[in-house]
């Protein structure tokens, strides 16, 4: 037997990075290194300059990337005491979209002085959402125009994607716009950095920039009727070319090296987005099994084998996950922060006091209380919208709905219920998929949440009548960006030549499996059908009136 | 100027008597006194013998209120240094239907020692709930029939009202009922303690036993079809002989002289209804003003010149308010007991930490937060139904509903919902009252809430766009005691000849006055819109899922 390889995954978050260094041979996790960003989220005022930025503006500095490289993988190899000589490739994913302006030689616009004190000039991150007015404007003008791709996105382009982003900058601050050499995702630009190879991925290409492997961006009079200016913004501002996931993106270089203390020429891989990398890295690399990423909000990826569409998909991509299959994308918007919400505003002091007593969270006080009923036991029923709707009905206008409460209703009964409401969000996401050709006939759970709670798993079994299984690592996107990076390596150098062959050897499930109880999974259906019913009223148009409160608020706030 | 002339008023409620003594002159209250009952509400056990109590009942020992006359009435002699020459009638009033067995003499049956074990024997007070198949039944029974009564009930009998309450005991211990020579709201029979007279008042057979001025009670082929025992019931262990409020019952006898330090002689009126006597205390003895009676639940009372057929009320008694005219009867059961509840559940520690630091209570510092808020500004939207629906749906099996809710929405905000929900139920009583005929141009609120919450208040003049005002008296109850006991003894003795007179002299209005805030109000107008559009999906059949939630939840309590 050989020397064991390994791999180093580097997850970017929104308020940190996350190295961790895996055995290539067995995925053993050896050590793992967070590095939070210096500027975190940057939302008042910009650094240095103290420029004040509107409200619903969310910027990075690309700088904090870089110092994630030099921070923690040191780190992992210290802790690990791997001889960088083993480690075979480096892998990145990031969170998506997140964006920034370059320069011909790849310096962020922000980097430069001339720039610095500009907004406009630095990273939007993916939680951006100061560009509503383009995303708006931009799917009405893409309705009128019947573009074809608007149905691969559930009939709507998000505020956080590129095209948005871009626009906004382009109305609001034209002279960042003419400076930008280029526009990257910032996945790929710590790519560039890495390797000194600009390779835009696949993934972020598909779901992010409207980008279809056979059909391309949309057309340029798309683009000319949002302004005639950006005409030729692919041309001009992106690429083309664009790498599908798997393959490898360069190597690392002499400057990177030295950085990092890794070798010169380590494999890296083509950049990726942190949902999407979790996929493999919860063994699935084939059709039938639905991932759930499930923290503050979860992501839902499956694959197909064919191009469906589905209704209120965040997107379809061919190679956006796997290369060689359709990655499917759905999402809730409001899950591990839809519990949050509730200890923090709505749990009185007595459970406090009570979990401190006993040594437990309130979540874990609550778990506990909510696990002792019966499905149906506590009346309630709840709509998971307490941040919008993302899949399936793509409307961030329409907000949380608690009904059945009365005078004996406890916290836990609502804390059941909340989390129920979650599990029939799910369950109309996997009953959409499986009604348009997309099978989901199990589910793998990774992320915060199914780690922490057990009862939540148990009725997301109930619920959907699927299997739940968990993925043995916790920490998905990081492992994941280590498999892609051995791929990258390849075989010859210890590594693997395939994602498939990565999964198999690489990732794991844990032991626990939830399986659905047929009593229990026989009153969620009839629940289940009040909560599609009261879906389909409140967010199909019967009654628009969330929607009213909402526009209702926004003027008498405008107002006062 | 002649001597001043005093009366008393005693106000007989669900844990406690409280007496009040009055200047009939001025109104001026001189003292006041409160006596708990010994036995409380008996939910449990029966005193001495601890036969146990199925759930949903709930008694009363009748020697508690006759050891009110003897704590209380000396209580507030004493206090007010009061002459009891000088106390020119003393009156009463009474939760109901609160009903009791007694035997030919006036003996309760549960203070003989024979049926002293027996819980039939006892007092069963309002919210005794035991009799709800008997009410279900009854109502069926009187549909089947097409009965003519029905209409003035909202189309429903309740289980607390007297007919289910005796059809129970005959069920269910046939021997009780056998033994009762006959049966006696609580309201008479403590006058007929008082006095050594039988005098039932119109106000309780109106509202609680299914009589009319003009028609009496139902036919006994009615009665005949519930149970053929009961074809004669009214005969047997009832009475025709109703009286009018705003009459004499009688004099106080000797026995009862003695035991309250009162005179011989003493004049007593005609028993009262607890919410039914505030009506004239908050000055209202003329159509137009509604009274809102607001504790725990609110009782909203208005008055008409003719009867009409208003849908959901809980009664239209001719005399059953105010002699001469039609007492109109609403309710809201959830007002009070709402906020208590989300107090209690839903308010976190800082909440509870803040009031403390700064000398309020929980709802004072919710009040405070909730009122810098404009209307609309929290974006939610509640059905006040966590206790039901009284009126105008006359549904108990309706639920709470909180609509709206974001992951930014606060304690202060759900609390301000809250409030405005039950302002909404007011005003959609409010207008089925006005568009059958019956007008409401002004409200006056009176009871424990419109003291605390000014905000509260203010909502409602916004809301239902009626200026509000309050009454004087914070006990309202044993206050309106006094005037018709002041009515009573007549101008004569130094009382009154009328209710009118007694109004005009004795009872006064705070002088805060809420008006409707134009702005506030073109905004609830928006809001209430969205409100009856739900009240009526939710309350009228469209979706009928808060039904099947409780249903849903008693099949699956039942079988775990």
């Amino acid at each position: 037997m050989g020397k064991h390889k390994y791999t180093i995954g580097v997850d970017f978050g929104t308020e940190s990075g996350r190295a961790v260094l895996v055995d290539v041979a067995t995925g053993q996790e050896l050590a793992t290194a967070v590095h939070l960003y210096k500027n975190g989220v940057i939302d008042q005022v910009l650094p240095e300059s103290n420029v004040r930025l509107e409200p619903d503006w969310a910027l990075q500095d690309p700088d904090d990337y870089i110092e994630v490289f030099r921070q923690a993988i040191p780190a992992v190899l210290e802790e690990s005491a791997v001889d960088p000589a083993d480690v075979i490739g480096i892998g990145t994913d990031f969170t998506a979209c997140t964006m920034l302006p370059i320069d011909q030689r790849g310096t962020p616009l922000c980097m430069k002085p001339e720039w610095r004190a500009n907004p406009y000039a630095w990273t939007k991150i993916w939680k951006h959402h100061a560009a509503q007015p383009e995303a708006n404007r931009l799917n009405e003008i893409a309705r009128e125009r019947g573009e074809a791709w608007l149905p691969r996105y559930g009939g709507k382009i998000s505020s956080e994607w590129l095209f948005p982003k871009i626009w906004e900058t382009l109305s609001d601050a034209p002279e960042v716009y003419e400076a930008a050499d280029r526009y990257l995702e910032a996945a790929d630009w710590v790519v560039l950095r890495l390797t000194g190879e600009e390779r835009r991925n696949s993934c972020t290409a598909g779901y992010k920039a409207i980008w279809h492997k056979r059909q391309g961006y949309p057309g340029e009079d798309f683009f000319a009727a949002l302004d005639p200016r950006l005409r030729h913004v692919v041309d001009d501002k992106l690429s083309r070319e664009i790498y599908p996931l798997g393959g490898r993106a360069g190597r690392l270089t002499p400057e990177m090296a030295r950085l990092t203390g890794l070798r010169t020429g380590t494999a890296v891989p083509i950049g990726n987005v942190d949902a999407h990398v979790s996929v493999p890295a919860a063994t699935v690399v084939e059709p039938g099994r639905l991932v759930a990423i499930m923290g503050t909000s979860t992501c839902h990826m499956v694959l197909g084998e064919e191009e469906k569409v589905v209704e209120g998909m965040c997107g379809v991509v061919e190679d956006g996950i796997i290369p060689g299959l359709f990655g499917f994308e759905a999402g809730q918007s409001c899950v591990g922060d839809h519990f949050a919400w509730f200890v923090d505003n709505c749990v009185p002091p007595q459970y406090h006091e009570e979990a401190r007593t006993r040594g437990l969270n309130v979540h874990q006080l609550l778990e506990e209380k909510a696990g002792q009923q019966q499905p149906g036991e506590h009346g309630l029923l709840a709509l998971d919208w307490w941040n919008g709707n993302r899949s399936i009905l793509v409307d961030v206008d329409l907000t949380g709905l608690l009904l059945g409460a009365t005078l004996a209703t406890k916290p836990e009964d609502i804390y059941r219920a909340l989390i129920e409401a979650t599990a029939y969000g799910t369950r109309v996401i996997v009953e959409a998929f499986d009604s348009s050709g997309v099978a989901v006939n199990e589910i793998v759970a990774c992320g915060g949440l199914p780690e922490r709670n057990k009862l939540l798993m148990q009725i997301y079994a109930d619920v959907t009548g699927r299997e739940l299984k968990v993925a043995a690592t916790s920490q998905a996107g990081a492992f994941g960006s280590a498999m892609f990076a051995a791929v990258a390596a390849g075989r010859q150098a210890g590594g693997y030549d395939t994602i498939f062959a990565a999964a198999k050897n690489m990732a794991r499930l844990q032991d626990v499996v939830y399986r659905p109880n047929p009593a229990h999974k026989a009153v969620y259906d009839q629940l289940f059908a009040e909560y599609v019913r009261l879906h389909d009223h409140f967010g199909r148009g019967e009654n628009d009136v969330m929607k009213r409160l909402k526009a209702l608020r926004q003027r008498v706030l405008a107002g006062s």
